[in-house]
């Protein structure tokens, strides 16, 4: 991996990389914040909380705007941001919109044609990225998983799906049951084809049933937020939790939004979250 | 003025503005944080911190990228964040350059054509828009002024050209010395002219020797800023003040660059160093 930009950052570093995914079948770039505890004389290992971004983002957006920095350097996390899709595949239809395609590979792993060569993020987050980076870069194998949106749709079905990958998982206004609302349709469609039962391994409602590990949701969600009665649905997914009583933490806040200014608020609550399950405070 | 958006934001709100500017003679937008305590059913009128940004800027990097609005809500500090030149007045040349026209008023009033009718945000920014907001919104008359490079400048200058007009000033890697580098003598020669003599009271260090009152400076800057030996000269600046026994705090940070990633590790000390002047704690 080649390192493209270096910004010291509350005495840790911010670093962007490019690197070769053999999954996604493109070049690839992304972003990590290193605390200061991994830096320095005497580094030493540590835990990563990986950051999964919504429809549109890059590895920068979450970087640029949810000041996690300040905490994630007190409490020595490492944040690792990934980009939301395959770039320059040069697919067709691939940037007609701004929820399919380009910046919305909904963490999945595509079958159907032509996207099933490259949009597999759903390997390439749970898989390829963390071996690259816990060969690459001093962290250990502890993982958090978090992210907003298709982001914390990504999350959610990334921890859920693999028991012991993650420590901890929690949420910005997931999309929390994409089968039934028109971002997921859309893309399930598009990446999976019609066939919904195909679609079922994907939403994170439908897999809490099935869950072998019951791992707490901490899951914020704002009340003022445009996309909530479209699109999230929260209520499917804490009522899928409660059927089965797994623990979810589902956090309504008044009159908060779907921006970055909502996720800034509230990030603290989320690296606290994760730090304890990693062992960190 | 009218409302363009608001944001909740830790309790308090993130609001855009749009209004018509007398003194720029062009329509202008600026960003506001309010407090929770300038809210809610008990609002109380708050001190204000204006934040005057760098060349390129809008309204929007600081508010997105500086992470201040944790510690403001906690100290119930308002920030202002004006655009940085006047817009959409099209005069020829004005989106030639970065460092010139859009994005890149100086704070200064220009006195050359065609420039001269627009380009005054000296006098936009210390006079036309306080005294819009604090009709306006719940703002004491208390201010501080701070900014970041170009606007690092103009926080010093303001402050320095204006006893009593401000509690407090800081600034992040400022312009300390405009007359002396490529940025400020190409500014400089276009809004105002060959003649030397007129830059000097546009320029912090020269200005120093002269101030009726002897705010404290700090001033933060990273080592491996990549504009610190050509443009930004801090030096200069402590050298002026030495000489006259002007108190400044010249932080040099080691590593850390021109970016907002070099701000947000800092902001919350400029915010305590405002509070305390602005009676807050």
């Amino acid at each position: 991996m080649e390192l493209i930009s270096t910004n010291v950052s509350f005495d840790g570093e911010h670093r962007r990389y490019r690197h070769r995914s053999a999954v996604l079948d493109c070049d690839m770039e992304f972003a990590v914040f290193l605390p200061p505890q991994a830096l320095g004389r005497e580094p030493r290992k540590v835990p990563v909380l990986y950051w999964l971004s919504g429809l549109t983002c890059t590895d920068q957006n979450f970087m640029q705007k949810a000041g996690a920095q300040r905490r994630a350097a007190e409490l020595g996390l490492a944040i690792v941001c990934p980009d939301t899709s395959p770039r320059g595949v040069n697919l067709p239809g691939e940037d007609d919109s701004y929820d399919f395609g380009s910046g919305a590979g909904f963490y999945i792993n595509a079958t159907r044609e032509p996207w099933s060569r490259h949009y597999r993020m759903y390997d390439y987050v749970v898989s390829e990225l963390p071996a690259l980076l816990e060969s690459e870069l001093p962290f250990t194998d502890q993982r958090g998983v978090s992210g907003h949106s298709m982001g914390g749709h990504g999350a959610l079905i990334c921890a859920l799906k693999n028991p012991g990958r993650y420590a901890s998982v929690s949420a910005f206004a997931p999309i929390a049951n994409p089968t039934e609302c028109p971002w997921g349709i859309k893309a399930f469609s598009g990446y999976l084809g019609d066939d919904r039962e195909a679609w079922e391994e994907w939403d994170a409602t439908l897999l809490i049933p099935y869950a072998r590990e019951r791992l707490p949701l901490l899951i914020d969600q704002g009340t003022a937020d445009e996309f909530l009665d479209q699109q999230l649905n929260p209520d499917a997914l804490a009522d899928a939790c409660e059927k089965v009583h797994h623990h979810i933490n589902l956090r309504m806040h008044r009159g908060y939004d779907h921006s970055y200014f909502f996720i800034a608020t509230f990030i603290d609550d989320h690296l606290n979250h994760h730090a304890r399950a990693l062992g960190l405070r």
